[in-house]
């Protein structure tokens, strides 16, 4: 694994007039849908694996393409909240830290993990600013459902998430309602970390606001796996966020079903993987991970924001890095190529890499 | 709207090795998503619309690539019910037929349609042969597990082109076990009236198995959007066919709740055009339509299968053909422009046709 001349810059030169890729950039097809004897359907998508310096290891695809990671940054956002020492103040269990970085299924310890949170930092489930959702997990969904129960905002997949905004507006001394507004002082730390851990000023960078309220900034792709390789190795950032990154990575290790759930592909990987690999999911295909052993930070997004082929992306990835082996993989099973089932639970095709690909 | 000089074949060669797209293959970007400042996610697909002498009157991307129609060819297959006279010897109502060519949400009308129509013609829920299926509409999914009850086969939201299937075969005189099947004299009849709406030999077609257990097989797109022409002016079809594609599109536009169901694109677009549209989803970003008026049928595919993209493409067809005027469009709101909502229901982005479709 030889690095290539590219590196990530930065601080690249900012337009004025931020905006998406280009209409005519076209991301190399990495990913397809079969059913039975035919090709149904087909994802593109960029790649960019670097490492700690922004030495580009792996690419495919416009890497310099801004990007909203989503949920997939979960785990850099949750710096803040360590570094300030606001887990610390209130006691942040391992357990409550993974869930800062979930997206969650909305299963019963996920629930109740955040309901104790918020009660344990004097708020409670009005607090939190994300709407409520259905459990992810269809048994969880049927349980509640069929004891008479509605989702709160605390069975949304991102409560965990927002109890960490809210213990570090707590922290802060600051107001917590409208803790999710980007001019808010929890949002502008976070923003400010970011910033460091991409090596950009964000502060012209295009933004929007996520599923659950928060803000979204567009970073270049190669950046957002530059942040992510110095999670793993964050050596050039402060003593405090240092600290910071070794405690989340530790404790995702440590409880990777509070990041996801029963069956779901970042638990199930991180089960086998430990402190090897810190993956997580994002809304629109996109995927991150952290590999500290080996020095690198990955990103990756599918153009059209299918998460079935980021999935599949970031298992072959996993097992091109052997981060995965041969074994471990198996073990998996529909990692590296998942079946498409019908409802009547057959395999009818497969979603799986399509030869070629570079990486 | 001048008819350009390509026109679909009836009888294309056949491979001998079948297979979807070639992977080089780029069909044009047509449709984005963004949120906030910034383009998300992008979808590219292929559009054919054709009159029912094959000329094909609008086009964008590869037309002659095989698609599996999936679920947006429904009343298609539905003829073979009524042209057999199995729908006249069991009653078959309006409501019922335009549930054969639905993909419904399993609301409660639906659930009670398909066991009424079961029991009628001497069957039960345990002869469908789909899997059961969580009612695709919120409010009906809640009220089911809420009363401590499961859902069955009849919730699947093809239980209706099923509970057609058992008719056809109760009318046929043959054992309707393995009526799914593609030997299955069902299926096969549905193949052979196929052949005479796309012009094609569809034996050595590539095939595959659906999500609800029948078989998909693969067309070129033109041929499908051909078939759909010839669903709303069936004159050179057998005299039998003829009335049963007139009573199928009779059926759906008296009841399109049935096809659909509470809030969903069909179901509302249709509410508004009555006789003047049918249209249908499918699973994997297809959708197909039939313009009897205007002497036209229309197949769409996403590459990638974002039903997203889909109706979005739709909406603009039915817009750029004036099937809808543009104050029934602002009645449907999100028709030509869907807006992104984040989970407390603000609007976040918006899913839209990219400047410069052609069409």
């Amino acid at each position: 694994m030889t690095p290539d001349t590219t590196e990530i810059k930065a601080a690249p030169a900012q337009s004025d007039t931020p905006a998406g890729p280009a209409a005519g950039t076209a991301n190399p097809l990495l990913v397809e849908v079969t059913r039975g004897a035919m090709t149904e359907s087909r994802h593109r998508a960029a790649l960019a694996v670097v490492d700690s310096d922004g030495n580009v290891v792996i690419s495919a695809g416009d890497i310099e393409q801004p990007v909203y990671a989503r949920s997939a940054i979960k785990s850099l956002q949750a710096i803040a909240m360590v570094e300030s020492g606001a887990a610390e103040a209130f006691g942040v269990s391992q357990a409550e830290l993974a869930m800062a970085c979930a997206s969650h299924s909305g299963e019963p310890r996920h629930v109740e993990t955040a309901e104790a949170w918020l009660a344990r930092i004097g708020c409670g489930v009005d607090d939190l600013e994300c709407g409520p959702q259905l459990p992810g997990y269809e048994p969880a969904l049927i349980t509640l459902l069929a004891s008479g129960r509605l989702p709160t905002r605390a069975h949304n997949n991102c409560s965990g998430k927002h109890c960490g905004f809210l213990t570090l507006a707590r922290h802060m001394g600051v107001e917590t309602a409208g803790y999710r507004l980007y001019e808010h002082p929890v949002q502008q730390r976070i923003l400010g970390m970011l910033e460091g851990m991409t090596g950009l000023d964000l502060g012209a960078a295009p933004r929007g606001v996520d599923g659950c309220g928060i803000p979204v900034i567009g970073i270049p792709l190669g950046n957002i796996a530059l942040a992510m390789s110095r999670l793993g190795v964050p050596d050039d950032q402060p003593e405090a966020r240092q600290a910071a990154c070794r405690q989340i990575r530790r404790a995702v290790a440590a409880e990777p079903f509070m990041v996801g759930g029963s069956g779901r592909f970042d638990t199930r990987v991180m089960e086998l993987t430990g402190e090897r690999a810190l993956i997580k999911t994002g809304a629109e295909g996109v995927y991150c991970a952290c590999f500290p052993a080996l020095g690198l930070g990955a990103a990756l997004k599918v153009d059209d924001g299918a998460g079935r082929a980021a999935e599949i992306l970031m298992g072959r990835l996993l097992r091109r890095l052997d981060i995965l082996s041969e074994e471990q993989a198996k073990k998996l099973g529909g990692v590296l190529q998942a079946p498409v089932h019908n409802r009547a639970g057959l395999a009818v095709g497969e979603v799986r890499p399509l030869a070629g690909i570079p990486f």
